[in-house]
């Protein structure tokens, strides 16, 4: 256990330092032999299924399916929509050699399955009845990533893409803003992750669509990431890909599609929102333990809290409370407080002789620090209304640094000075044109996050020309 | 839906055709562009879900976590244990382009992730205390194979891979044979396949291993299917990936391993074991509807027969099970109970504007085709305890017909004449010479494929010298 005498650097001090550290030591993730490949390891996969599971059960609950497309798309099939192509062409890793033989065409390995998915489609749609489509497939994808690092940008990256098929434009639009909503309740509900949502300038759309909404967290240093998106397609790859059917009135036709992602990334965003210097901290939601006992022991009472701690154990478990107990002989207490901190379990439930005494034990909450005496009965109601508490909190402390980081600027000059010294969203009228979007980028690094709903009229702070509200920030 | 109006082939006429028509007619896959690559539609894909959660759930009550590794392996990994390599090397698929460069050493999208996984363990494993290591992945795998079949034989395919490490010998054969033994429970208890389990002969053992545990079913036309493997790993990787770790004792040793995969091939098990003439019989547990609520309605009764068919649903719904209700309006209710048959659903409920007058419905099952009239108030209870039954008649249904083919030869003359005649499992006793089972596959195109752990002695049919029972078939 190499890692855990490490000690993890603050989060203030070197923010990318404490990142990859903690992800190390929290046993999240480990670096693969290929540049930008990585393994998942049990502790963070196990969070993944969680935030997983809960995406899994809105998309049903919404009406969509899962299935599974294949892997590798023929060249040929990538290059039928133009965009597309363009967008993707530079992150392509090729199968060239299949059995020992050379291929009479080259196989990109997915790094989106709208082309592959088209192709089916294609097949599958003849009449009005066959619409519309909800498919949703989860699966890996591989983009060619000149820098990465675990979780937040890796070459193969783990993900759900949904390829939907609608009669018309606005159920296809319906379809993006519905999906957006599901990411966001998911983020909000699972995540404890306060992202805004909105859409993208058209510079910064998915290659291929028509409109990409976004959902966008602040992370704790002040800069953002693209959490999850969400594509309104139009026609452009029903059109590339031949797709038609048969509507009501005997016309073939063009459906409208729609595709929507979200990916292991959003790991990232989980530690880089809740983590602090003491490390990872989970929303209960989602929190592989949910608490843990952390037996006190010396010498002579060792048998007997050994015994009470692994009752205890058990008694929460089976009142439904992720449980795990920290029975290990080799560590002090002291170091397993500072090791299932650093692994973000939201409470620990300390027992020791004293306690065992009067029938109570202590429970710390990760979120807080707060440590309350709790009697022995009341402990298991106690602890599953505090994952609730835990859970509001953690959304209501990253509401308020969202909030605390989101600055309105009245001049460049401001506009340039927020994000030069403080980062966070800086809100500001936008004129709505390439130049003044690249001047900002080249200038400050900050890029427009999304477009809000609501925006408001002003003057472009760059071109003093009429604009409309957006949303910057330096982004990862 | 130019599917649903192609006609089915008879099973016993030619169950090739048969299988081929089913997988396309009742929407479980469909083929890719690239040759062996399959989509696997949104009821395979359900399917697989249920098999997968059910399978997962047993992982983890038997202390398994999952992880998630790189799809890609170096070369240089894959030739470090030179078994391995040469089982796999004609199947490989390489990657020689990442991002418009050619690469220094070429990728193989993995077809097993033994090599991989071994290169983090190594890492991960310094003493005895991080012992076991008990990790799952579900992942995509691909080997180039040339001739290919849905589900049975793709070059792509979905499975999960065990990888475990263990102390001592005894701890890897154990976990080896706990895990041969979960697959078994799925398959009797989820899938109603009542697979025969043994190890294999030497001579088709994993590329790397001991020993291979194998599950073998037995098919509807009399033919073997491998349907899941284990493997004890022995030392062998660890040497190969240079693994060790410190005993008590202080000790560098390496430690034993094991590995064991399930994969979408046992959704074409499924097909091939329980099918019949009217198409696919799904065992509840796993099927993806469970009962279909079908209204029979004529023009002036149609708004009754309507609602209160929706209603039914509702309840039916309500009481846990999985329904369906179909509600459709283009086709004759003959015509639907052909395509719920075909899509192998369990029971089907009819309601006619008698039934309703009655206060009652008609339930056909699926396995037995007998019909009941229920009493509407007793059907919910009714049904669920049909569930069951069902399940069970299934297994048992599909047990006689293995025990009906499984014959003991008491001469090469009547084994050659059984397997050409009748196929099924041929009990003989084999020698344990390679060249004996080479000879009874050229004559006979059947294979060992499996010795029991009971094993009785005998003479070899061919050699006429001492031999243990063995289990012979003409597999898939």
């Amino acid at each position: 256990m190499t890692e855990a005498v490490e000690k993890l650097v603050k989060k203030s001090e070197d923010p990318n330092k404490w990142y990859l550290q903690l992800v190390l030591m929290a046993k999240l993730a480990d670096y693969g032999p290929v540049r930008g490949t990585f393994a998942i390891r049990p502790y963070g996969f196990e969070i993944w299924e969680r935030v997983q599971r809960d995406l899994d059960d809105r998309f049903k609950a919404t009406g969509h399916k899962n299935a599974y497309f294949p892997l590798l798309i023929p060249e040929s099939y990538i290059k039928k929509e133009a965009d597309h192509v363009e967008g993707f062409d530079p992150e392509l890793a090729w199968v060239t050699i299949g059995g020992r033989e050379e291929l009479e065409e080259r196989l990109a390995i997915r790094p989106t399955s709208e082309s592959i998915i088209c192709a089916f489609y294609k097949n599958w749609i003849q009449s009005y009845r066959d619409l519309p489509v909800l498919i949703n497939q989860w699966c890996n994808v591989l983009r060619w990533e000149k820098v990465t690092r675990p979780f937040l940008r890796t070459a193969e990256f783990l993900w759900q893409e949904g390829h939907t098929v609608h009669v018309t434009a606005e159920g296809a639009r319906e379809e993006t803003l519905r999906m957006l909503g599901v990411y966001k309740d998911c983020f909000y509900e699972a995540m404890a992750i306060p992202v805004l949502t909105g859409a993208k300038s058209p510079s910064e759309r998915f290659a291929g669509a028509v409109e990409t909404f976004t959902c966008e967290g602040l992370m704790g240093d002040g800069r953002a990431l693209q959490a999850a998106t969400s594509h309104d397609l139009g026609q452009n790859f029903a059109r590339a890909f031949d797709i038609t059917f048969l509507d009501e009135n005997q016309d073939r036709v063009h459906p409208y599609q729609t595709s929507w992602g979200f990916s292991t990334r959003t790991i990232g965003a989980l530690i880089l929102v809740h983590g602090d210097d003491r490390g990872l901290k989970l929303p209960p939601r989602i929190a592989p333990t949910q608490a843990v006992v952390v037996p006190i022991w010396r010498g002579k009472n060792k048998g007997e809290v050994r015994r009470e701690a692994e009752a205890l154990y058990t008694e929460l478990k089976d009142s439904g409370l992720r449980m795990e107990v920290d029975l290990d002989e080799e560590h002090s207490p002291g170091w397993k407080f500072n090791e299932h901190e650093l692994r973000g379990v939201p409470v620990r439930v300390e027992l020791g002789p004293k306690d065992i005494e009067k029938g109570q034990a202590v429970l710390v909450r990760r979120d807080t620090g707060e440590k309350e005496f709790v009697n022995r009965k009341e402990l298991a109601g106690k602890l599953n209304g505090l994952m609730r508490e835990i859970q509001q909190n953690m959304l209501r402390q990253a509401e308020t640094f969202r909030d605390d980081n989101t600055r309105r600027a009245e001049s460049y000059e401001q506009f340039k000075e927020i994000i030069a010294q403080k980062r966070g969203f800086v809100v500001a009228p936008w004129d709505g044109t390439k130049e003044t979007e690249q001047k900002i980028k080249e200038d400050t690094k900050a890029t427009i996050r999304l477009l809000p709903v609501e925006r408001e009229e002003g003057e472009d702070l760059v071109s003093g020309k009429p604009g409309l509200t957006a949303i910057f920030a330096r982004a990862y």
